[in-house]
């Protein structure tokens, strides 16, 4: 039925009379779904039916098709019972295959109606797989393309890969027509590891019209650089007599009394905690409504209104062309959704884990899922705390859990670990694993790697870039009404000798609220150890006497090391500070804007506003319903560690309760261990772990 | 035989004829020991015979007695087979129980003479828990805390606790005395939470000669402050009926094929990595001669020749009387072997432990062992690697384990862990887990607790402190002579639309070598996301043509915030800076100075010099051998959430191999899953983990 028959590694295609095969609740549809479920395989062809109805006689490529959440008032209305369940809503974008004109449209579900539809101007959308894959097979058959390789001594094109890339700029063709860059690899065999094997050319396409527009060879004093040609591989086929079976005997982590945390369609609820968990093509993992039981006031309080990775980019610092152009923006220009992994157990995670699946939409308005795109499990975390009496060697201590609800998404050479984790303290912290391929390029002999780049291995260099990541908070402290202050540690003003500061040890936390929007924007300072509470000015902490809060600890805030003025600084304009805290509006979400293929940074783009103009509305942030975009990453000068394939790098950032509760929260946690030494003479033997049965004490 | 009779917690006391009761390799003499193994119980009193025989007439006191390790020359040419082996020596401080003069000696265990010989004047060595056990005791009997706590309402003495502490500084008595200083807490109850309870007074005494020098009571407006009375606990006989045990079921971390670790005496290998096991009552752990199999050149290389916490300071930030006083050096002052707590598997560590003894001696000279006082293990790590191929799909996943050298250490109220972390991406870690009891104070009613403290629970101050450990690496990156060079990540100097940097997203790393130990005083900056490598000039990665390399990543570098003049500002010089490189010297190890306790920090003392002394000599640090002191912790603005027992909070520092290997160094670690899934429609089965036995990919 559909024109684009297609077949992506991970995704399950659904078409019609397809869903009687497949179980998962969170997939087929199942009752009434919750208003923060994600569009199912039945919802998708339907709400994609009516707007082709509505947009006939045109035809429609869809780039996606996504729930539509309610707005927030009529979510908060229906979930504390003073409002009607809201309708279920699918958001497209799409695209006239005719025109290629670009829309935007919302369909009504419950009620079979499209309530907006809206055509749009000098916007790109998302580069789906499927647009991406169109890329290599073309280019693999122009002539063009051919001669390069020719050039370079390589005749057999079905040796030559080109990883589809977003443009990221390229003046050539302005920004009317849907770019694409090709950058261009060789695999001496099936598996061969094809980025040590870079080509010294890349491709300029038009997907949308399928045409090559350039095929851009980089001379050296006039030369073609020559390909690396030794192998450097990493997949059993190459290396697998390098094993060391014998070194590392196993680990096995199990839960012979099954995980601590329930699932109810997508609702999870562990350890006090409850939340919901979303997924969509762009974000992928959304957590939403995250509340948690305080034991000591005994009722249930609310955190987090929404949690996403809404943005991030990857500048390279390399100056030189074609490498200009490489800025990868992974969330907007690419999806974290559609380039979600489906996961395995062992492979990616340990112990019990609960999956859930990720569904989207393919350009044919067919259902597509990835199964398995959310792993959900637990971890032991070590000490949740411990205190001896020493005394008389009393000692109790308690271990943390983690729950962690990640995801693994691969865009094309990178792989990139998302780990939402909550702890049994208060804690939510973002980890990000970096892994995968080096983006790497030919060296010509008379070249070096240095400055921007290092040589990974002979005559490969691989550019010096950054990861910078913005973590979109929505908090409900308390309640929607927020305010963040700005922590500094500082010396005290008096100096050594006077009365206030006689022995000079004085120091406080100065406290800066941020008032506006534009205060909001903030930067990291490390001399003042800088962090921010997230408070809730009307709920005051009875022992502290202080607005609860949440604290953001955000020690890896990467500063954007692009130079204003430049294209990735006016583009990338959310990277330019760690902090940036707004007023709530539904639908602004993406930082970089809705559509962040081929954007400039331009401000007040009418169909693309980004985070800096919503900044510069320069709006009162103080006891108002808030939103925080948090930035941090890391800086990556390549090691030849890092090739040809690359050690997990982690980085993350932290939200801790601060003055929130009015106790230690996991004080509910029972002991592991209480034991009281005995203090005899030569008695190596301890009343140890009393209160544990003989035998369990390893076990919590 | 000995007339300090003493019991202490956690301590095992060995007195002649008790050995044989002993089984443990570590502890008792069984072949010949390693050179850099401690001193075992049967060295100990052996020593002390020696230095009691020397200084006859004279009746010594043992501050310590501790393996005197072999000086580099002698110890390195043992290990490459040039030399003869060390003999065993033993290192004591004394006190002369008459005169109370200190001096440090060194007997040759070996060839049983005491071989070195210093009396000293104007320092003050380590307070041992037994001498701080003193305090308690005559506090309790002394008439002035009777009356002091009598003004309180308080008559039962046997309920008012005396916490020892350091005296940090106090100008009454000069520097002639060993001084501590008691802070009082009262319990309702055996178990009660003291920290709960504050009094308003604090105690001077001279332990040496048993007298108690002054009983500070802090009026306020001319009041006492009244005792919290309110009990805030945390022991399952208080808050028992609170456990919730059903919510956490246990996650079980099992070894059926056991560890993966060797250990032949103190030394141990894993994963390709060798390294020595060492312990003392200062330091605490000491891991020496790190070297890791090089899978790729296929040859054993060194990386490390000392690893240890070589001190810390907890600077408190409130300048009023007598809070100035508290600012806790707790390696130099108290310990971190003294300190150490007896470990217990699945209280401390989950899974399959090894463990080790410390071993220290008493004043008397006799030995004492804290069973389990090092606890090893390996821990799963996520994800080593992992790729997916987007075009076919082919997933290579492997995953990371850790190898885990800990000790926990109490130090009075708080409790810190120590995890020393080797990971198969060649990374060297430590983490620094704190938890225990905040220091409390009691608030009078017209005080409030801001800006130097938090009310943790009415009336309870816990004050603004800084945590600022000092982790002292002797690198040994491919061998004896290194060299620090400073990066910078910035961004290039060309201007945006200058040919060199036209589109503006030009950067890279600055390279500054640090060439004397002046430069080698290094600070921060988040700005440049500033790292060091720890280079090998003599030895060039043949892939990226560079020096091979450590980097040192310190992203929690905690300014000090005391200012510059304060005491603390003194006397903890080495907390300036995050980094301090200096030449090796034999012996130079700890950087506030030798005698902690009471010192000011003088420049230039003739017994007491400290990192800014060596630092000072302003010499050469290229190319030769070197060592590194990395500084980094926290600042603490305690929470309600950290009363009444801290949730663990994490802080670390990271050295990782850059451009030391050519390759990925983990690359011999089998891929736990090696996947290709199939593309056909509707396929949830995959043909995933292909080449592990089914069942078995959850292990590795």
């Amino acid at each position: 039925m559909a024109p684009d028959t297609t077949s992506i590694p991970g995704y399950t295609i659904f078409r019609e009379g397809d869903y009687d095969s497949v179980a998962a609740a969170a997939v087929t549809p199942q009752g009434t779904p919750h208003p923060l479920d994600q569009l199912s395989i039945a919802e998708i062809p339907v709400a994609a039916a009516l707007f082709r109805q509505y947009a006939s006689p045109k035809q429609l490529k869809f780039n996606c098709i996504t729930l539509r959440e309610p707005k927030k008032k009529e979510y908060t209305a229906f979930k504390q019972g003073n409002g009607p369940r809201p309708d279920r809503r699918a958001y497209a974008i799409v695209i006239d295959r005719q025109s290629g004109k670009i829309a935007e449209a919302v369909a009504n579900l419950t009620t079979s109606k499209v309530e907006e539809w809206k055509d749009l101007n000098d916007v790109m959308p998302t580069l789906t797989l499927e647009d991406l894959d169109k890329l290599e097979e073309m280019s693999r058959k122009d002539h063009r393309v051919i001669e390069a390789c020719k050039g370079l001594g390589i005749t057999d094109m079905s040796k030559v890969f080109i990883d589809a890339w977003a443009i990221g700029m390229d003046e050539r063709w302005g920004y009317e027509r849907r770019l694409q860059q090709g950058l261009a690899y060789y695999r001496n065999s099936e598996f061969d590891n094809q980025y040590a094997h870079p080509l010294d050319f890349s491709v300029v396409a038009d997907t949308e019209r399928e045409e090559i527009l350039s095929v851009d060879i980089r001379y050296v004093n006039g030369e073609r650089t020559a390909m690396p040609v030794t192998e450097h591989n990493y997949l059993p086929q190459f290396i697998g007599d390098k094993y060391n079976h014998d070194r590392l005997k196993p680990i096995d982590i199990v839960q012979p009394q099954g995980v601590s945390f329930q699932v109810k369609g997508n609702e999870l609820s562990w350890a006090g905690y409850k939340m919901h968990i979303g997924f969509n093509y762009r974000e992928g993992i959304v957590i939403s409504d995250v509340r948690a039981h305080d034991m000591h006031q005994d009722r249930e309080r609310t955190l987090f209104n929404r949690i996403s990775v809404v943005e991030m980019v990857v500048p390279y610092g390399c100056p030189e062309k074609p490498h200009h152009k490489k800025h990868a923006f992974d969330v907007g220009e690419y999806g974290s959704g559609f380039m979600s992994n489906s996961l395995k157990l062992g492979c990616d995670c340990k112990g019990a884990i609960h999956y859930m699946d990720g569904v989207m939409a393919l350009a044919s308005g067919e259902a597509a899922v990835v199964k398995n795109a959310i792993c959900i499990h637990e971890e032991d975390n070590g000490l949740l705390y411990k205190h001896t009496d020493f005394r008389d060697g009393t000692v109790i201590s308690a271990r943390d859990r983690k729950l962690i609800i990640s995801q693994i998404i691969t865009a094309a050479n990178y792989d990139y670990g998302f780990y939402h984790i909550f702890s049994l303290d208060g804690t939510y912290k973002l980890e990000m694993k970096l892994t995968g391929m080096l983006n790497t390029y030919p060296l010509h002999p008379t070249e070096q790697a240095a400055p921007y780049g290092t040589e990974v291995a002979s005559r490969i260099t691989a550019h010096n870039h950054q990861h910078i990541f913005s973590l979109r908070i929505d908090p409900e402290v308390d309640g929607q009404n927020n305010s963040v202050v700005q922590n500094d540690a500082v010396a005290s003003d008096y100096p050594v000798g006077s009365p206030q500061n006689f022995y000079g040890n004085a120091f406080y936390s100065k406290k800066t609220p941020l008032r506006t929007s534009l205060e909001g924007a903030a930067d990291y300072c490390y001399e003042t150890q800088r962090t921010w509470d997230i408070i809730n000015p009307n709920s005051i902490n009875p022992a502290s006497k202080r607005p609860v809060g949440f604290k953001i600890i955000n020690t890896a805030a990467a500063p954007l090391l692009a130079k204003p003025g430049g294209v990735v600084h006016n583009r990338a304009a959310f990277a330019r500070k760690p902090l940036w805290v707004l007023p709530y509006k539904d639908y602004e979400l993406y930082p970089a804007g809705d559509f962040v293929c081929q954007s400039t940074g331009q401000e007040n783009h009418p169909h693309n506003q980004t985070i800096l103009d919503w900044a510069k509305r320069n709006e009162s942030i103080e006891n108002t319903d808030i939103v925080c975009y948090l930035q941090f990453g890391l800086t990556h000068f390549p090691r030849t560690e890092d090739f040809p394939i690359m050690p997990a790098e982690p980085v993350g950032i932290m939200l801790r309760a601060s003055n929130f509760f009015v106790k230690n929260p996991g004080l509910w946690v029972p002991p592991s261990s209480v034991c009281v030494d005995t203090m005899s003479r030569n008695a190596f033997d301890t009343s140890c772990c009393a209160g544990s049965k003989p035998g369990d004490h390893s076990r919590l």
